[in-house]
């Protein structure tokens, strides 16, 4: 697979710097692996910090400003961020009000991000967690016990962000980002596998007509591998996955994202086949978002979200954003 | 190509049909393939209307909303629309203060704007043109008589769309657009090429370390085919290509664009590198954007467009814009 690298060893560190020379408004520790707002921590408000394997830009670090992060801590390709990094971050935030863990569950980010909460807890900071796992796709997957945490993780942070951004207590922050994550399933499709910078091969491999139903963000083996099928069954088999796990009614704040190497035009016709089936089942889209927001490096594919909105969510989700990937109001 | 699709010759209407259901401040009129603001014509504004082949999406239906285009005409997968799709989003846009149309140099979408402009005129609306032609790679390539229009396409129709709101008049807004133009350049690199739906083959072939310099947007032969190169040498080589046509200096507004199948990540590698090549010829990063933009189906690789600011450029690229894939301000 051709990348668009220089030594790939240092990927994370050289997007780091770019990321630094295009976004101003953060504050990169190239070094650390640590990007916060440069506008440092709000005093009184609570602090919400994220991370995870880097390979799936934007998010987190694209999520980082005014409404949404605080702080995120990318780890190398695929792989954990360690303890230190989350500690800085949580040290670097820290307004006075706590601050709170957005974690996907995956073993290696699970494991860290509590050792890094005990630490910052001995040093006095206050620490909740949100743990986010909303792939129905499959249970105890590679790096995973449970389910896995995949498009949920931006909706959280959109909303929990935004209520951070009111005044609200770390107490009632992670209980609003548990909400989100209870009323959130997510389903992920790959067209093709995805290669890890400095990998001679893909993670994992496809036939020229099939593809891997229930995909997770790191290529890691779905429900089956079957032949290759239109957008509308593959919006139908995305739907009612989540449908029979989570019924669908009323208005939902919908995800149509790509994995990274998914043209628009084919978003956008997954879109209309989602619209189509979640409406055959008395729901209908409230909110959508359409792009690659969580992403498996270059891997063609398509991942459906599908969170049941309260009124509550609805206006936090509407409230302002300004962040490198997601920006909107004010 | 394994592509998210139904039958690819539905491509064009079922995209448009996921934009209509995502974007209600859209209306899309799905047959005609014209899309507007759902708002209608502001009275006493100049229209602007721009449109060109699909597959290069978010450009042009994405780029329509307040502070942009008023209407967008897409044609199928690599076509230019037909007059009378242009004709009626002219009609559509026409708020008593004439219609500019922004046209990427190829030619039968110059030639069929120009056919739709003299239709227009002879229904009494006042059309102006802008032609875009900042690419640096070719002179006379597949489909184009001088230099092939691209990246300074989404500059145009930012900054030219924040006059319009303002109330500038449609000659002012026609020169602002042809400054633009020839204060922008862009170069673009493939590592791989793309296919049209419905092909059994890509377009062009590039060995396993190769990839093509100066390509076009539809992966049109560029300047030679090249063993692959790094980012930093990517970097590099797009920006040594534009200042040897336009010399770099002062504070560019630059956009570093992912041609639809790289990694958000790698583009952020090669940021660092613009950044660097950018200031060791004494000009610096001023406004800059990261993201795919001005596509080419999946293809991997990347495009830098750099436009040498001014003041009022500035402050026009800075002003408010609400669309589908460019939202800041208010």
């Amino acid at each position: 697979m051709k990348k668009l690298l220089n030594d790939p060893a240092d990927a994370v560190t050289e997007a780091l710097r770019g990321l630094a020379a295009a976004h101003p408004e953060l504050s990169v520790d190239v070094d650390a692996k640590v990007v916060t707002r440069a506008s440092g921590p709000t005093r009184g408000k609570v602090g919400l910090v994220s991370g995870g394997g880097s390979g799936h830009e934007p998010l987190h670090a694209g999520f980082v400003g005014h409404g949404m992060l605080d702080a995120a801590c990318p780890g190398e390709v695929f792989t954990s961020p360690v303890p230190d990094q989350m500690l800085q971050a949580t040290r670097a935030v820290d307004g006075g009000a706590g601050v709170l863990h957005v974690v996907k569950n995956y073993t290696g980010d699970v494991l860290n991000f509590q050792m890094a909460a005990e630490m910052a807890d001995d040093e006095g900071v206050q620490v909740e967690t949100v743990l986010v796992d909303d792939d129905v796709a499959v249970v105890d997957s590679t790096w995973t016990a449970g389910r896995r945490g995949t498009g949920a993780t931006l909706f959280v942070e959109k909303v929990v962000g935004a209520a951070a951004e009111r005044g609200d207590a770390l107490g009632d922050l992670a209980a609003l980002g548990r909400e989100v994550v209870e009323r959130t399933r997510s389903f992920g499709v790959a067209l093709t596998p995805c290669t890890t910078p400095g990998s001679s091969k893909p993670g994992f491999e496809l036939g020229e007509d099939q593809m891997e139903l229930g995909v997770g963000i790191h290529g890691e083996p779905g429900r089956s591998t079957a032949p290759l099928a239109t957008a509308r069954e593959i919006a139908e088999a995305s739907v009612a996955a989540i449908h029979d796990d989570m019924p669908l009614e009323g208005e939902l704040l919908v995800l149509v994202n790509g994995m990274g190497g998914t043209p628009l035009m084919e978003l956008y016709v997954l879109v209309d086949g989602v619209r189509a089936a979640v409406e055959g089942r008395g729901a209908r889209i409230g909110r959508i978002l359409v792009g690659d927001f969580v992403t498996s490096l270059e891997m063609a594919g398509s991942m459906v979200s599908l969170c049941r909105l309260t009124p509550q969510i609805a206006e936090l989700w509407d409230a302002p954003v300004q962040t490198p990937a997601l920006r909107w109001g004010r």
